[in-house]
């Protein structure tokens, strides 16, 4: 049998990061390619005796089928927590559970987006998003953002794809580049938006992972025009494995995507909507985040420190105030391919920049690390791998 | 701000079945209007001791991010289950887990759909279907299925619609209709379609519940040419909340599957997949199956006793031999719009026939009624009004 697969797979190939943990099988390779949180941030022992008391008490509603806008506690405990801690929510927004914050960015393509649309994106950007406009018919348009991305160069994307329906962002600790977007940036870029009548859609999963430096207003508090999709997830503050996400936009448009998120799997599990709305009220998830933090912000250091110690200095990093990565940035004519490849050769996995492109084709001169995943002497002794690597190809 | 939905949002309205199951707020209300599993069929204890188990042995795994086919243990449990119980699954086929069945069906739209192309339903059957093939552009093209499906009509329309891309069924203990596909009429479909060259979607989420009569072999269990995509659930058996089910279909589809699983929610909730497996291989699933199939046996006994002592001869119904659901139909010259009314006014909801059908616009004679959630005497009361309402309408 010939199968004829539709048009939207075309453009699709299994994800470079994917293929990557395939080859991970192999316990000697140390991962710095991962996205993954670090396993001892679960709180393995609440979640247990939050998952007994359930059973308990509310077993049969735990398995049974749920509506597909969310648990209800959950959805007002978590539209009181955005308004509270980050003054996001207006009378106009609406906050749905997603399964896990991927399915937020998905469903919003879905709704948006006809065949050939435009989604102007941060260049590089996370490979899920692209996929997801992808295999929504919609087309990925880079705005160069190594640095940060340019409010005009925005601008002149916009002007330039009249076809455009979103654009997507992820300001806070961003995947791949580890940055953080300015204030200045954000209100420039939201205010360009609502001239020009187009939606944002704000992916924040790592924003309440900041360990250095002050919270950044997000765009969503700054949304009077209703034109702000604003998703995070507990992936890296919970569970990540439990897939547990959450929308919180415009009433007209949480409908449409509850109407194909019901299609899409009905609802998300109702058994962990529950662990979340309980750890979220009987415990200190506040706390829990500022244990990860004190974490993240070791994690982070010691790597920076060993890349600061063994790196050539024609190498340059990111320093981020918060999230899961660094991206490293070969100098002027190398691309990420070589490096990449002697890492591997030397056991060390990173993904290499080429994977996070608008367009797939094009080259990159950069890869990612993620600190969060290794232990302390697999970052000392990857690190010192990867500078080799990077030196044998300079 | 003025939202500008895509083309794919245009054809779809929310469920009537989602509309009803708002009005079921009013406790009063005996609904026979829902899909859900008896509560008293999951096995609360024994999950919750799994649970407890997984917590202390594997929580760092179970609330981690798994790869997107599936838990490879519970993958090759279900294989060996599919392949020992219903003789299916060939050296070409690969078997990957889904977030529900419902996953299953908008997947297999996807990889194989483009705009405008269409899928071949039985008319009646299930909405999620129909709205998962809407929402990936394709049209539903109903073949009339009222006491059955005639495989010279399926051909007539595939023929009619050389667009057509796949042919959607449910063989076993249909929704809504409550009928079961006899053999011939599989063997007849499938070479039909081995002939057009055009997939075939078995849709199995009952097919375990069979509490009357011999089991059918599966179309799969026919399939030595790789054109059908087998799908079911373990919200029958074990938990409807959980969403865990799995598609068994030829690698090649399988494939493109998993990647646009991967953008939907990147896999499915990791803990639930550790408690399906540890479910099968520890505990007596088929004993807990023969005991939800004794549960249903005499529920669906006794609404049909309670239909023939009250409703009017001129009403048929069907007699189903497993599953959720019995097929209610009006006499001719009646729309099922009348009754529905007239039984909500008496308190009884069930979902109107229309609901059902591949044209949203075409009226219906019929209406559904299931009765694994009400109690024996709801039944008991709620037939008796229904029928007092299908009186009051003739």
């Amino acid at each position: 049998m010939e199968y004829s697969f539709s048009e939207k797979m075309r453009n699709l190939k299994p994800s470079a990061i994917r293929e990557i943990f395939k080859s991970l099988s192999d316990p000697t390779i140390i991962s710095f390619s991962g996205g993954n949180p670090a396993p001892e941030t679960f709180p393995i022992a609440e979640i247990s005796k939050i998952s007994a008391d359930i059973y308990a008490s509310d077993g049969a509603a735990a398995l049974q089928y749920n509506i597909s806008e969310g648990y209800p506690p959950l959805r007002a405990a978590l539209t009181s927590r955005m308004h509270d801690k980050f003054s996001i929510g207006s009378d106009g927004d609406d906050l749905i559970v997603v399964s896990g914050g991927a399915q937020g960015i998905e469903l919003a393509a879905k709704v948006l987006c006809n065949e050939g649309d435009a989604v102007i994106c941060e260049d590089p950007t996370f490979i899920g998003a692209l996929n997801a406009f992808r295999t929504n018919g919609a087309v990925p348009v880079g705005v160069p953002a190594a640095g940060g991305i340019r409010p005009e160069a925005l601008e002149a994307a916009i002007k330039a794809h009249p076809e455009a329906k979103m654009v997507y962002l992820i300001p806070n600790f961003h995947n791949p580049m580890g940055t953080t977007m300015p204030l200045e940036t954000r209100a420039a870029i939201y205010d360009i938006c609502k001239r020009h009548g187009i939606i944002i859609f704000e992916d924040n999963p790592y924003g309440e992972l900041r360990f250095a430096g002050e919270d950044v207003p997000t765009i969503k508090s700054l949304d009077r025009d209703d034109i702000v999709i604003y998703c995070s997830t507990f992936s890296k503050i919970l569970s990540a494995g439990m897939r547990v996400g959450y929308v919180l936009a415009p009433a007209a448009l949480t409908q449409k995507m509850v109407v194909c998120k019901q299609v899409e799997d009905v609802h998300t599990n109702t058994f962990f909507q529950m662990v979340c709305h309980r750890y979220m009220t009987e415990y200190d998830l506040d706390g829990h985040i500022r244990d990860i933090r004190a974490l993240y912000r070791h994690k982070s250091k010691l790597m920076l420190d060993c890349l600061d110690a063994s790196m050539p200095k024609e190498v340059t990093y990111t320093r981020p105030d918060g999230g899961l990565f660094i991206w490293c940035t070969m100098p002027d004519g190398y691309t990420c391919d070589g490096v990449v490849k002697a890492a591997l050769d030397r056991k060390v996995a990173v993904v290499p920049g080429t994977a996070f492109n608008c367009d797939e084709t094009a080259p990159s001169p950069s890869f990612r690390l993620n600190y969060s995943m290794p232990s302390d002497e697999q970052i000392e002794r990857g690190v010192k791998a990867l500078s080799d690597a990077v030196k044998a190809s300079l």
